[in-house]
């Protein structure tokens, strides 16, 4: 017989396997008061220090610039850093699918709005259902770039006698969704009055490609030509009858020029939460720099080869489509990656890590390494929970409650 | 009050949310009977004709070889996968992670290789006693590369009282893990053999570089030259008195020569059950093409830009590491892209797809749009379950339960 930990008493536990030959149940990678040393690896750790930091400044800037802060939870899917955000004054949430605003609803989060179109199968509306059926539970928005969605969203809402917000998405240079001009974003708010359960709140306005201009200056005039685009549409719906109540748009790395734009009423950054290598490879000017707080912990597996040595974080523990993760070292400045380890190739469950230098020495088999992945909003998505760490020790482990809710 | 399918009546339902300020269920993606249009997306479909000939295919080259298959789990994370391997005559799995074996021990596969050194922390040996725990319910057995390794193993089977099956992974060309000659694997060969939990089986000599060498005479030459450095090393090994009961390795890409070779007694190839677009993108001579059978359903959720369009997968639904996905016609000849429609870009939740001809017609909103995934294990990854289909329905639904286990 299976001792403790592997032995777990109900067939319904989360981890176990439906219908098994014998239930066994996986081990948790850490618990609160724990060593982060002891800390099962890979695992995805946030520190609670530069965490709380970043919402703190992020809230700061926000009410500085009299802006309504709506930060992004396709970044962290996690309901406890949504509810620290709102405590510290952000005025809900966004999700960018349906499905993955279900967890935030079910935590109490009181305004989310779905910054995205939604796949709509006329045939099986099911996302525009579930939608509807969330909207009695909170206030919910989404946004529209087409008139057939109107049509879908509606019906939807009528079957579950519930309201909803919409948005008009209009596309300010990212050439992906959103309707190119006034006019069209008018044809669309026209379509939108004549349904009692729709009510336009206002513009979606987000330019994904600014966000990692390297240049501190290219990205201020690429952030200027979206809100000066937008500002243009705001202008000529009011001057067509259609108030904006609502101009929602920004990323964490535009969000310092979003805010004096003038244009944006809300802002939805989303990163800044983590500070990922791709957002840490931009230059910056000012105090809008964040701080590192997300890591994977990762265990040297391998040093046979004697000139690097292999780590047990590869690519089902990170997402590289922004670059390999950075190698940690508690030494480093704030924004730059190790001086003397490099992590240089990732396999599915492995990850090479050499020397930078003839003089580097190598971690020891069995050592921690701590990366900076890539890209932070994939890679949360690869993990059930984050361990969250303060001061060289286990604080808490918050669910990734989203974590794989796409649809 | 929510309404079905959204109301759920117990809290420990897998998919709802700890704690809950209301208790939400998202609803499921697709049910067997249902019509694989009505499949919510962004979902993983798996084409059972194209899954059983790909089984079938394989078992028959590895039998006619007289060598054993001992099918990778790490590119299904599907117990259901591994049952069907083995009831066509598959001797059990490999796992890449000790936790990977987690659910396939407990739907009763009943003998799983660890093709991998695991990651030791002398200070704290969860996976080590994991492993050893686990050796209780079935067959087990783990590579080692360093003498620390076979120390821990071996302190953490006399705890369990189980007994644990050994590899020397030697490395023949990956530069990854492995000890490069016969000495190297005599020293830990006779160190395995003081303890009395541990047994050596063989050698693990596995080339992962070769897999996607496209041009198929290089990979046969690539093939026959990682062979050969096997075959010296289980050579010297004998000379000096060692067996090597097992000789294990090879890939999709290799397979071919691999039970041609007179070396392995074992191929531990994975990619095949699928055929992803990266192994679609070798070159083949003989049988040995596997046919594409997994695919990302995808809807199309935005035509406002009229020159391309917009699906609702992106990088949360697809691993980019090897390239886009490909988009998938019917008419398209097996192992060919679309030749009318591209996947130029991933985002988050975002592909955009245009088309490849001036001529070619964009999918309307809400049509389906199918993608093959550029790489398979990693996209599995990122999905909780499997939609299998056969003729235009479901016909399963199985869960991909090793999904996560990457410790």
């Amino acid at each position: 017989m299976l001792r403790s930990p592997l032995v777990h008493a109900t067939a319904l536990s989360m981890r176990s396997v439906a219908a098994p030959a014998v239930t066994l149940t996986l081990p948790v990678a850490a618990c609160p008061g724990q060593s982060v040393a002891d800390v099962d690896t890979p695992s995805l750790m946030l520190d609670l220090d530069a965490f709380e930091a970043n919402l703190d400044r992020m809230q700061a800037a926000a009410d500085a610039a009299g802006v309504k802060l709506r930060p992004h939870a396709k970044a962290h899917k996690c309901p406890d850093i949504a509810l620290a955000q709102i405590a510290r004054g952000a005025v809900g949430v966004c999700c960018q699918k349906v499905s993955e605003a279900l967890p935030f609803v079910a935590a109490g989060v009181a305004d989310i709005h779905i910054s995205n179109e939604i796949a709509l199968n006329p045939a099986s509306p099911a996302k525009a259902d579930l939608l509807a059926q969330l909207a009695r539970h909170a206030r919910l928005s989404v946004c529209v770039d087409d008139l057939a969605q109107i049509d879908v969203l509606a019906a939807a809402c009528e079957r579950a006698d519930s309201k909803l917000d919409v948005f008009i998405e209009i596309d300010v240079g990212q050439n992906r969704c959103g309707v190119a001009d006034a006019p069209a974003a008018l044809r669309l708010a026209e379509r939108i009055a004549t349904f009692d359960h729709l009510h336009l709140r206002g513009l979606q306005a987000y330019h994904g490609g600014i966000q990692h201009l390297r240049d501190w200056n290219e990205r201020r005039e690429a952030a200027a030509g979206a809100a000066s685009r937008t500002a243009a549409v705001v202008a000529a719906l009011r001057d067509a009858g259609v108030t904006c109540e609502v101009v929602t748009g920004g990323g964490s790395g535009s969000v310092e020029f979003d805010l004096q734009s003038g244009v944006y009423t809300e802002i939805q950054p989303g990163s800044y939460v983590f500070m990922d290598a791709d957002y840490g490879s931009n230059a910056y000017t000012g105090t809008m720099r964040f701080t590192h707080g997300l890591f994977i912990a990762s265990t040297v597996m391998s040093v046979a080869a004697g000139d690097r040595v292999v780590v047990d974080a590869g690519l089902k523990s990170m997402a590289v489509d922004s670059g390999l993760p950075w190698v940690w070292e508690e030494k480093t400045a704030d924004g730059a990656p190790s001086s003397s380890l490099q992590y240089v190739a990732a396999n599915d469950e492995h990850g090479i890590v050499k020397p930078t230098g003839a003089n580097s020495a190598l971690p020891a088999l069995g050592s921690r390494v701590l990366l900076v992945p890539g890209h932070c909003d994939p890679t949360l998505n690869l993990y059930d929970e984050l361990v969250c760490v303060r001061a060289g020790v286990v604080e808490a482990v918050w669910p990734i409650a989203a974590r794989g809710f796409s649809r």
